[in-house]
């Protein structure tokens, strides 16, 4: 198999990292790697920002709840960004603007622009021996992300990345069944495969070096999602002027 | 330069294809790369349609106005999808859950976890020789494309992508400066970075082999932007009970 093809299938989160610092040379790779993904009609919606003030990582890791938020070889924020597209331009083409700017189409799509240009920049990481993992955990207090990276309206956080020298090598997490993500021509409402996914996971879990436990697939979003999570997310965007028409 | 790392920065869109479908092997190799990239949660939280039906996909060349979406090896549409999460579950769980389903938080999520996933499957498709273009014209008429596909509540298409044997070669595309697009600890306002851009847009426009135009970068986006465009995509996304909340 193509070496590109078989680094991205080998693909496995890493949280527990070396304690060394990636190279400048390494983040001009990894950001203009994510520059070299599409982009919505050239728009190149949003914003990476890099952590560097020990500080601010530290307050970072706060939000997220998991060590090593700060423990990493170096720490990355990707946000939606449409504020630069609306800065670009004269104060007439600004207000003519404001009715894309602020619907959900473009809260969608700086969403997706940023989302690419971060895959990009894990699978370079992952092309340098390092390892990675999305920090979804940052959207536990949105607000407290916003305040301490200073964004202004039309910004907003969407996740962090940790990157760094793996310090771990866990094994590689099942997915599901493909009969149950890809469908052909009309969306299928009967997906069999996930009753075989639960099984799967079983035995995932009951085999895995690590944190060994008994859980089913649908149990565990299951429970999950029963309880109120980040309900601030809402309010938070449309306080930053997104998807409030 | 890392073969990976490479082929990542030599991204360029592919609009015009040889008349040569992909091969079983090759979707298979698409669909099980973009279940490699990272989920949240391990919501799994996407699904992907392959389109096979050749009226099917006129229907949504149609959408698009764009000629290579009928002609090209593969289409794929890949959706936003908490619906299979929902389905999985009992009941009086289904009735706990919708308070996240349906957030601003849900719907960011789920559009992140598609898009991560088909940014794997257009640099896996790259790996293997072929070229992609992402269809986020599709949103064009996102409700006819929704009825195309037959999508349930809490699934949404995000856009297509195009994928097939290449009968271009265009130039690649040039980027903004990393540092407008790469802030150290606080978010620049101050981004003087897109003042050279601009020269840069209009030189690669100049110097280009097709469509060569005068056009710098705050120009172009000034232009799109103050037509109002895709204004019913606030409400479709509403209507499948998606950031009702």
């Amino acid at each position: 198999m193509n070496e590109t093809i078989q680094q991205i299938q080998n693909h496995r989160s890493i949280r527990k990292f070396k304690n060394e610092e990636i190279t400048q040379k390494q983040i001009d790779e990894i950001i203009q790697s994510a520059q070299s993904a599409s982009t919505s009609s050239y728009y190149q919606a949003y914003s990476i920002i890099g952590i560097t003030d020990p500080e601010l990582k530290k307050a970072l890791r706060d939000v997220s709840g998991q060590q090593y938020v700060e423990n990493n070889g170096h720490l990355f924020v990707f946000c939606a960004d449409l504020n630069r597209i609306y800065n670009s331009q004269p104060k007439e083409i600004q207000e003519e603007m404001v009715v894309n700017l602020e619907n959900t189409e473009f809260f969608m799509m700086s969403t997706v622009d940023a989302s690419l240009a971060a895959q990009n920049a894990a699978l370079a990481s992952e092309a340098m021996g390092l390892g990675i993992c999305y920090l979804g955990s940052l959207r536990n207090n949105i607000n407290k992300v916003n305040e301490l990276l200073d964004l202004p309206k039309y910004v907003i956080p969407i996740f962090g990345m940790a990157i760094g020298v793996p310090d771990e090598s866990p094994e590689k997490k099942p997915r599901l069944p493909i009969d149950t993500i890809y469908h052909e021509n009309k969306y299928q409402l009967n997906q069999p495969g996930i009753e075989k996914f639960d099984q799967t996971t079983v035995e995932y879990y009951q085999s895995r070096s690590t944190n060994q436990k008994v859980e089913r697939w649908s149990e565990q979003v299951g429970k999950k999602l029963r309880k109120p999570m980040r309900m601030d997310v809402t309010d938070f965007v449309k306080s930053k002027n997104l998807n409030v028409r």
